[in-house]
């Protein structure tokens, strides 16, 4: 082996090792951009699918022109009818699809024996009657939902490499439990119900890629607005999956906004400290989150900045202890379409394939 | 006098009417400019003086060239020496300094008898030991802070208009008292300590215009970042009037963050609701701010958006009971240079010299 | 009249000076919208209808939620049906309108009487040829196309304000007449065909408020791109205005782009100096313009910022003379909404009714 | 080998495989930051050194946090004394510093036997007099200025990968360069003097990091702004390339401004088409730039759109006819610190020490 000279054995490996064929469905969106992304120039796997049904047959290269170089030769967007998906070579599923779709897509391709990887809600929560009583119908595949495991990687305790569908969390989710679960699970904090204060504030491409005038340019430039208070969606994942942490019902207050910018969501948590210490949450932390590649803890004073993350897959997150009122105050930032979205999705995929956890992320 | 044609007549009321001299003392920060823009075109005053150290002798004009067509012809930034600053004709002076500056102009404009609207914090606070614990020294000026009334129009009750030195609150402080202060006013809310928490989020230009890398073009795009916690100067002023409200000690928590916008600041308040219903809330509401031009209630539901108030001196302010939680939770959105600083000044002049109220400010 | 205190004179004269009731027809786009906000607060005039086929019904309050203190009491928008609008007692009518759609309502107004101040491309050319070729089909009122008077009004020559229906010009267009118009009628200039190189960056509210994904928040942020190259249909006013005032056939060199920001316009013109010398050009800005509340002529070397015009009325211009390549670079800015659209439709109302030339734009 | 399970060889390869070590000075600016992120991680590399006089001993990772996860561990900034940095065990050193310290640096380095890539102006041309009528100084090195050839790699025709001292080009003159030099060496573009009309818009980082009042949030927010009429520094170069290319002297007219974004540059060329047709422009383009990894090609009507090639290092081209004016339209867009500085540097290292061309670039 070593008589190859090193730039030969390199090539030989990249021709020769196994690609993982992958797809997504609802290719067309933000987050569906952001997945082709990084599946195209990940080194383990091949993009071999990507559906749209608003634009079938058009070359990929086409509809994301800044991608061209790196999207396979000739890639053009597929149809979305589900049998015909479950035909294709296509080793893991990515689901980047609207509310509500994704069922329709995901048991045609779990009963084809491949991985599905769901971005949307609809795979997220455990309970059905949770789903009914946030999204207003019976949940089309219940036992779906159940056996699918909820996974933010850094946190999920569950055997869930090996579950066939797998339910990617929400963006701010994500940016409230990382910082939030070590410290429910170690019962450093002990959150009395609706005294759990969360302002969330996201770039605007969580709204997706909707041609509706509320996201026009114009609209959104120099905007900070509230919206979905008081009852959120997202509120459904994260007090189930606090509440697992806990060990008991956890009820938080939750506040999105839109920020005038396109990607990133700065997150801030208040809630009382009861005895936890800055000290303890984090050592809590750092027990937690040591060698993990995606979490950056920031010592306390030192805030997380949304610019900081955006483009990567890292979550931040900082706490200061306010003595005066007895609160920790917790700031929390990621990229919505990173870690929030198809960065940890490609994060999951990593884990359950074997790859390396920062394969096509770093 | 119906004789007179009517354009004759206005040009001739317009000639006459007298206008009150007003100045400007530190006019060339962004406060300051702003304060330019309002004085040089309110009906009722003329901009007599406009006075900065570091740009002494350089023609207004030339350093603010969006307003060259309004500010008055020849109009050279003065010297900012206090003694000769109060010799000049100058009725009303107004104070843009940067924090501790102002007492040095406030004691002899006083004392040679003029009016003084300070817009720093250095008069805001009616305790002089509140003021060293926030401030880490002793007011320079004792009795000037404690007969400085403290004054949001729309809510002061003092009988403040003929004070000689009126202090201009801040911009957080204004965004979180104009939607609070009626409610505590009618026992609407009891805060418990610590139990209010206050998130704020302000265009860049609240940081002022300081020539320092946190704040240029490239550190700041797309960014959100969290600053100042937990105890931020603002608490101070935040407090004392908010416990004068209630009538008994309230102690919150005040969250501000960097937005990537010019101007705005949208503030998000959550506190337990009690007994307090969205109806109350709204009647009081209504009641404080009936015929008040510079407060806009929305709708519970549709949410304060600081683009629709950037560039007016408005206040937006909506509310939202959350029944899970059983917290309300309160938006508001100001423009931080108007309602937030050279609006909310003029708006005092307005009422302390027996103009409309929203003379040169609509 | 001198015994009247001067408030009570004023008073006197709000309530009594007459007010023209004026209309928008297609209120609710964006230069609808920046219409409502300078003729609701305009003080000789009186908002008295907005039609919108698309909102007819809608209050304008709700549909404009940041100018409720100032849209008239009540003030819902219309239907647009020609006929009824006609016999509204409206006597100048603001045509704000897609496309194509101006003549159908121009005719009936003007028939029964009114003003017109159209906003649209639809009666600026002078030729109908001219239009045909730029917009592929015939002038459907040719007639009312040549009759209407195309004004820019501190270049417009023509005995206009009599006119019945009036042209307002296009943004880019504007930006580019107004500091050329001048030099091309002193001789100063004397552009041969295609060395005329006219560049222009827009914010994304020139294009309307479509809502279209090329025109979503997340696909202009950070963006400049080209677009209308080579032949935008702004070319066929244009060069028909610098023609006519050149006395020969001008042929220029047009490149629009849309630029990462909400409002303004940055245009750069390069052409052959010939003879010209920077103070030959200076000379005749200074004579043309004299005066002219709303030019901003600044000294060679300072170059126009969109920034300083943005929500004013003003268009700034500035050239410097290039040795090496014997050019001439005249840069200017405007606000497109406003010089570029509703403002100088609003000017034009002011010297066709005899009102101040700045009421209601300063 | 093949009895290595894949992922032991990869893992062998990547300890075994010599990286080269490589320096950075001045690398706490823009561009300097940039070259940390692209440095940090490369596969073929080994960020050893990162100077800058004014953070000499502060941790990287503190001054860039968000590069934390990449920045090698422990990595200080060291002091920039020349001597010093010679003896360091680097083999490439990149110079990112302010124009006219560069030489300083570059002589000790050269004569250590490092190879050096300079992204400053100070070794960009080839005749010292040209340098001294833009630079008002002689070079104080011209020897090495004439030795260090310039480099954009995809039309530099020189021997220069053995070059000791290599210039990388700056970035209004990449995006120039890119587009126009293939035209003029197949004498498909004729230009004459000045007729050759260049306009380019820049983001913000573009000015560099200086805590300077004109690069604030404020001051450049919705700001398009000219400035360096008519006579920029990069003309220097731009004509030099330009003048080579064409076998004789090329004059253009070049106007730079600021636009409000972080990155990016969009440059719109014009200039008579003579013979020339869009077919042969394009024959051209893709003869010269066949399999070249960092130049898009995007067919006549679409344009180049910054955001398109934000955060990557490609140059996207277009052109179109204008029939009417004989003119050609070359579009160009570039993201300024990749193709623009840091990310052309790499490719230039990439080249010159014989590892993929698209290493750490992709």
């Amino acid at each position: 082996m070593l008589s190859f000279c090193q730039s030969e054995a390199q090539a030989y490996f990249a021709r020769t090792m196994s690609k993982l064929k992958v797809g997504i469905v609802g290719a067309s969106g933000y987050t569906g951009e952001e997945l082709v992304r990084l599946l195209a120039r990940h080194p383990r796997v091949e993009l071999a699918v990507a559906s749209s049904r608003s634009q079938a047959g058009t070359p990929l290269a086409k509809a994301m022109p800044q991608y061209r170089e790196i999207i396979p030769q000739g890639l053009l967007f597929s149809g979305a009818e589900p049998a015909a998906l479950a035909k294709e070579p296509v080793d893991v599923w990515f689901l980047a699809l609207p509310h509500g779709v994704a069922a329709e897509f995901a048991r045609p391709l779990v009963e084809a024996g491949k991985r599905v990887i769901d971005l949307s809600a609809d795979f997220r929560l455990r309970c059905p009657d949770l789903y009914k009583s946030y999204y207003d119908h019976e949940h089309p595949a219940p036992d779906l939902l159940k056996a699918a495991p909820y996974v933010i990687p850094e946190v999920c305790t569950d055997d869930w490499r090996d579950a066939r569908l797998i339910a990617c969390p929400g963006c701010y989710p994500t940016s409230i439990q990382i910082p939030l679960i070590p410290l429910l699970r170690a019962g450093i904090l002990k959150p009395e119900a609706g005294r759990t204060v969360i302002n969330s504030y996201s770039g605007v491409s969580g709204a997706g890629k909707k041609a509706e005038a509320a996201y026009l340019y114009c609209e959104r430039d120099s905007s900070i607005k509230g919206y979905g208070m008081p009852r959120h969606r997202h509120l459904s994942e994260i007090e189930e999956n606090l509440s697992l942490a806990a060990g008991r019902e956890v009820v938080v207050q939750f506040n999105p906004h839109l920020a005038p910018m396109k990607r990133g969501i700065a997150t801030t948590i208040v809630l009382p400290a009861g005895d936890a210490t800055v000290d303890a949450v984090y050592a809590a932390w750092n027990e937690a989150y040591r060698g993990k590649p995606f979490v950056g803890i920031l010592p306390t004073g030192t805030f997380p900045d949304t610019a900081h993350v955006t483009g990567t897959n890292r979550c931040d997150i900082s706490a200061v202890l306010d003595k005066r009122s007895g609160n920790l105050v917790i700031t929390s930032a990621i990229d919505n379409l990173l870690k929030g979205a198809g960065g940890q999705a490609v994060q999951i995929m990593n884990l359950a394939c074997g790859f390396e956890e920062t394969a096509g992320l770093v």
